[in-house]
């Protein structure tokens, strides 16, 4: 597996990111996708009751398998706006598939921004045709940078694999970076690659992917109405097609999760007004399900994550978030480290916290907490991060 | 019902606030509630798994159903601290015990503060024998004030009525103000009574008054280890007993009630940080717990409570915190106001966001969000702060 922290080429696809003029900055705002050939197509989405338009009807190109484009704008949701809305996905989905000569049902939507506010049509109108003249394989960069919200940096990588003897690559970008939660909050992602493979075994592999790093990932407890992560397969590497479980099929698997993991990295580290890049560990939960459950809590603590921007050792505030689950947590048993340093131990603090290397520890942009139930073996990490002053700012301007 | 919004001294009571040094600041932090006769007693604690020392033995306590004493701390909450914090408190309860001449599980005791340190017990043991000497029925402020933590004012308020002709009085002095959140959390609460009442029924009327109130209040979705709320009823008014329901117990548990909705509001209006007092109400919901699920989850957003900061008519963060809920929520079916101005109507916008009117009644101090879901009969109210940097501040330095 050859890894490559950044988008490239991939065989049959073609690309293209401009800016129509949705975002007042003038800043790139539509991104298009397109495989030459039909693609077979998985997505993860919001769970979210209240589903954006292009949710909707991403999630009936999803089931439909087969996808040839896949349109974006950023700047607006297109969440919360009625039968315009509907109306308004169908018709960016329309102008992409008259151009490429697909079906409405091949060509997916998705749509980033504000909430409640109709789409500028004659923009995003604009916008797409110019997107479909800007079109070519190597614009890749540019519709990862034409998805981006309040993001600071585009986010993309890039994995190549050999599938029996045959080089097949993955190519992903993604955007967060607030509202960002388990259960896909406020993230778009979109993978290609030129592996061929059924789609029964491309949406288990996305699943079990998702379920592991972008369902992992917490900015601020905040489930968006338009999460997406969608991928798309053209089998353009004529790879042997993968059909099976196996070598071939967890070979595949092992690239899409690196990628899915190292976006929601760069989703966790561009969160907004991040200043640090927390790890959360629970283990020794009855049940992964409930590590889960603690991991969340802590992650999502508002105490926690302002104790972290403060750098201050405040461990009761992690404790304090733990024994607030439903899972039952025993003070008397548990284990916690920050980075590797022990701050309790079966249930007794050891004094290490009020010294200086846990201090100069939490002076780091990456900070590890482990905490151990000792229950069971149940275990589950996520990323967060701190909450800060520019958390503050950035979302108390937002709309206005 | 006479309302008055200041504590009071009530028949049979003596209390007294003193400064220990356990608060490095020099302000009070020790603070003694004393019967003449033993009272009946009840009490709502935290539902966090890790509860501290003093909340253990103070359950106890209300099981036992008689009480002589509350003796309080501040500025350490004696949680996490082992076998030590337990002989501690034991300890606290002690000193108290000796000098009013009761047994030891008819003193409560109680400690709000930072977690995982353990009582510095020099300066608490000469704490509370100075509050032994400081005794007085006047002394109710003094008490008040020195159980607080970041509270900016002190929080009392007192309740006259008449029970079959016999004028009883009830008082109550409260802390908050950050980890506040549905089930207790960090708020004390100490209410006093002359009133004659049996303790079944007493327990009654304050778990339903908590439920109400006390559980319906949230700054930042915290749940701390040491929430308590008890009363203590001597008996001292004379008042025919309450030993049925029927129209005395129906006066004094509005009392209560009244007396347990002012200390929630005012924990509230004193909520760390906090710029603006927020009431999220939710109707129409299929039933009352849905509703409060959906309300909590609104009012815990931090998308929503920074908006509300910047006064900015974001309603699209108010519609997505609610469809993130398990409770199911059709936006087709909505209404949404802001104050008394629809901003959603069967969801549809009705273009008022937009308009001078929402803006200037988002410059109030006192914001009121309502959503009927319009599927049921299911209601709720929540109260809630806005998220500030102030609130940041305070909770990136507490401990260092």
């Amino acid at each position: 597996m050859k890894k490559s922290k950044e988008g490239k080429p991939v065989k049959g696809f073609t690309f293209s990111g401009v800016a129509s003029g949705i975002k007042a900055t003038g800043r790139k705002d539509i991104a298009l996708i397109i495989s030459y050939t039909p693609a077979t197509v998985a997505g993860v989405f919001t769970k979210n009751s209240v589903k954006a338009a292009p949710v909707i009807w991403s999630q009936s190109v999803a089931k439909n398998g087969i996808c040839r484009a896949i349109v974006v704008n950023s700047g607006n949701a297109n969440a919360c706006t009625g039968d315009r809305g509907k109306a308004d996905t169908k018709e960016m989905a329309s102008i992409v598939a008259k151009r490429v000569g697909c079906k409405l049902r091949e060509v997916a939507v998705s749509s980033t921004g504000i909430i409640g506010v109709p789409l500028p049509m004659d923009k995003v109108r604009k916008g797409i045709e110019k997107g479909l003249q800007a079109l070519s394989p190597a614009c890749f960069s540019e519709a990862a940078e034409a998805i981006m919200t309040t993001d600071t940096f585009p986010k993309s990588s890039t994995v190549d694999i050999a599938v029996a003897g045959q080089k097949v690559r993955l190519t992903a970008m993604a955007k967060g970076s607030g509202m960002i939660n388990p259960n896909m909050a406020t993230m778009l992602a979109f993978i290609v690659t030129d592996v061929a493979i059924t789609q029964p075994l491309l949406k288990e592999a996305l699943a079990e992917s998702a379920e592991f790093t972008f369902n992992r990932i917490t900015v601020d407890g905040e489930m968006s109405t338009n999460d997406t992560a969608m991928i798309l397969a053209n089998g353009a590497a004529q790879n042997r097609l993968i059909n099976k479980k196996g070598k071939d099929y967890n070979l595949f698997k092992d690239a899409l999760l690196f990628l899915s993991a190292d976006m929601a990295e760069k989703i966790i580290r561009d969160g907004e007004g991040a200043t640090k890049f927390v790890k959360i560990g629970v283990k020794g939960a009855e049940t992964d399900a409930t590590a889960l459950e603690v991991a969340n809590k802590i992650a999502n603590s508002s105490l926690v994550k302002t104790a972290i921007f403060g750098e201050d050792p405040n461990w009761g505030r992690i404790v304090s978030a733990a024994g607030s689950c439903k899972a039952k947590v025993y003070f008397d048993k548990i284990d916690l480290l920050i980075g590797t340093i022990p701050i309790i131990s079966t249930g007794r603090p050891t004094g290490q916290a009020d010294k200086g290397s846990v201090k100069k520890y939490l002076k780091k942009k990456d900070i590890a907490i482990t905490l151990n139930l000792n229950l069971g073996k149940g275990e589950a990490e996520v990323l967060t991060t701190d909450l800060t002053y520019e958390y503050i700012r950035i979302n108390s301007a937002y709309s206005s």
